[in-house]
């Protein structure tokens, strides 16, 4: 008798699994269990729709779910949600068509993904205050820009959906109010982004609150403004996101072991502290390339790929989940902004690094071809090793250029051995040394010598 | 007494390595010889003047003659060709106003660079007809142009030369025939860059002539026709550009060793056969990071990164040249295209890899957000090892995604650690998989598990 893959929640890291395990081993039954409608959707394009630059929400689904039964044979279940898990029987226990029932598996993904924060806000539950994390919450805030024409709009939480959603309100002509509680948005991508993308935020004509605490939305029907500690804004619509938290009650109910970060713990193939049971995705920790130790990134990439892998595993060719550079990147308006590895200096002391770190300038083309902008590199290295620990980019184009840097993280290069790399120039795309490379030169001279 | 450091060549090479050493060591006595009037110019950048894009031919001028003897203390001269060197006696021979001396020196480096190869064509020097290396032919191309607004152009050669200059002369609504002796232009991108740029350039209205060799050109005072084995076209200006070759006469005639490439042989520190004699640019090999061999690619960063590196080395810090990828890139118009590495399979074989390749497309942002294009990525490997050795991508825009690969080819890294590193992601940059993930994950199904 074939084996039975059972996966709990069917976003990036649980269809992944679930097509790769059925792709290398087409005997085993898998079984997708999604306590909601949508499966294997980009909700890093919820803030495209909400602009009006998606059409239609169901363009950000990557894979139907009729592809999945129909094309891929997966028993995807929508609408069922797995209430509990007993890893001695090796089932779980799953609610839905208005039943409750015992589902036995072999291999079990835990993909419970994550859900956004709900700070202890007064007037939460008011209209027009949303959150966003899943595609209804698109669906309804775009709906409810529609009904009311909104002239104000707070967005609390200066992280990349923050940013992003300041974007697609402003493209609406709404006037838009960005709070920070941090001294600076996108924390994350350290100080020299940060206070570009302000500048740029700035430029644009949002309303930037640094420092700001808000304490809540008032309003009689709907909401009509923000609190902050001794005055109020108006706010004919409220975005709270302030970050996410991983869905893990199911987990820990189960005796799965958790990891500092909150998240579920898991070893270099995905495992939890069970044999048979896996968890990926926003609901679970991952190694960091740089420091080797359990971290929490919840970012797609990550989901996917590490749902492919546990496919591969339980389907009998064991294949490691990979590590995380904590790579990101975000559009704000005209700029793009990206990080990698450890930026922050305090983080890296933390890790047993004695970081250095230097902030340049430098021309995304030749200085003489038309349409260049300057792009900020920042690049942070261990003093005595000089290895490489992490990096951000800005500027109006060229924030792909992280990705030489992820990639010299990964290999676990020096910033020599990446001042050294061959990369290309032509004038139309870099000058003779590309930004990256420039940056690695400068801060070259202040790591000790090999 | 301080050291006497001798630079012949006043281009990339020999002006970074002047510059770097007097900067490390300001006693240094600095002398260059520079047998035309330009000097630290890019030539990469002669193109877009003929194109109309760099109003200046000055603004290619990185520094000019004045700042290096001003500010940067170099003791530049202009108009003085170095006509002989004896490593024996330590001097070399200059001519230069009108009379010949000996100039002593401690350390000598050899940049004498690369001139444009002219083929044995009939009617070369008519007038009309150029190649393009230097400045000076440049402006004389730009000139002609304006003086005879030819209608028909022939650009001979469909290197990255002849291809800006196609994208040239078209801006000036000119009818560029291109001709190429090989089956496909731009030979070392590989047949997947090849392919793409050729549909590219007839869209664009570019008559290409592959797998067609020229014999020369006819014309009573000017150039009127280009000729075929067995047929003429209308020309009414000419562009010859089908590769350079280095300058090592001098070096030759001074019995430094020349490599296999025809090149000056060097070693890692950019050090000829004699102890105090460097070579760097475009007139000396370099090791390449994939092979490990000699090799020989003209190109800017390859000169930058080695004079400077011998500028330190004789100021007493000693410093590795670096090692070469041969990453390269190029506009075709609206395409981007570049190449990193090893492309070419039969060139694997010869250096000892069981080589395989895939070929891929894969948009350049999330499928749903607005200005994706495609991007046709091309990844070798060795089968056995699974070691990257080389790639090209070609696309409306995201070429500069080679840089992933050409690092992590510095890093030495397998399909398999690339297809793992944590590269960016967000709607509007990437979709979740960069093509060059999506490629590394469909060559790792080719090459041995590990």
């Amino acid at each position: 008798m074939s084996d039975t893959f059972v996966v709990v929640g069917g976003d990036a890291a649980g269809m992944s699994a679930a097509s790769k395990a059925k792709r290398e081993d087409p005997e085993m039954d898998v079984v997708v269990f999604e306590k909601g409608e949508w499966v294997s959707y980009a909700a890093c394009g919820m803030p495209y729709y909400v602009k009006g630059e998606v059409e239609d929400l169901n363009d950000l689904v990557t894979v139907t779910p009729e592809e999945f039964r129909d094309e891929r044979d997966i028993d995807l279940r929508t609408g069922h949600e797995v209430i509990g898990i007993d890893p001695g029987a090796e089932t779980v226990t799953v609610s839905g068509d208005g039943k409750t029932f015992e589902q036995p598996y072999d291999h079990l993904l835990i993909a419970t993904g994550a859900s956004a924060i709900e700070p202890p806000f007064d007037g939460l539950g008011l209209d027009g205050v949303f959150t966003i994390h899943a595609m209804d919450e698109a669906d309804a805030i775009e709906n409810y820009v529609a009904a009311h024409s909104p002239d104000s709009a707070a967005i609390v939480g200066g992280g990349y959906v923050g940013i992003e959603m300041v974007e697609a309100l402003s493209a609406h002509g709404i006037d838009v109010h960005l709070y920070e509680m941090l001294p600076h948005v996108l924390q994350p991508f350290g100080e020299a982004v940060a206070e570009a993308v302000e500048d740029h935020l700035r430029e644009q004509g949002v309303q930037l609150h640094l420092a700001t605490a808000v304490s809540g939305f008032t309003g009689a029907e709907r909401v009509e403004r923000v609190t902050l500690d001794d005055e109020s804004h108006p706010a004919d619509i409220a975005i709270v996101g302030v970050g996410v938290e991983s869905n893990t009650d199911l987990a820990a109910d189960a005796g799965i072991e958790l990891g500092e970060t909150g998240a579920i713990a898991t070893d270099e193939y995905g495992r939890t502290n069970y044999e048979t049971i896996y968890a990926a995705g926003d609901c679970a920790e991952a190694r960091h390339v740089v420091t080797g130790n359990s971290d929490h990134v919840p970012l797609a990439l990550t989901a996917n790929r590490a749902g492919r892998a546990i496919g591969q595993t339980v389907a009998g060719n064991p294949e490691q989940v990979g590590e995380i550079a904590g790579t990101a990147i975000v559009k704000a308006f005209d700029l793009g902004a990206a990080r990698t590895g450890i930026v922050d200096e305090e983080q890296a002391r933390e890790a047993g690094f004695d970081p250095v770190s230097m902030t340049i300038s430098a021309p995304t083309r030749a200085h003489y071809y038309p349409g260049a902008s300057e792009l900020t590199v920042t690049l942070l290295a261990d003093r005595d090793s000089g290895r490489l620990l992490g990096g951000s980019v800005v500027g109006q184009e060229g924030a792909k250029r992280i990705d030489t840097v992820a990639t010299a993280l990964t290999a676990g290069m020096t910033v020599t051995e990446l001042r050294n790399a061959d990369l290309a120039y032509a004038p139309p795309f870099s000058p003779v040394w590309d930004p990256i490379l420039t940056a690695a030169k400068v801060l070259e001279g202040e790591v000790a010598d090999e």
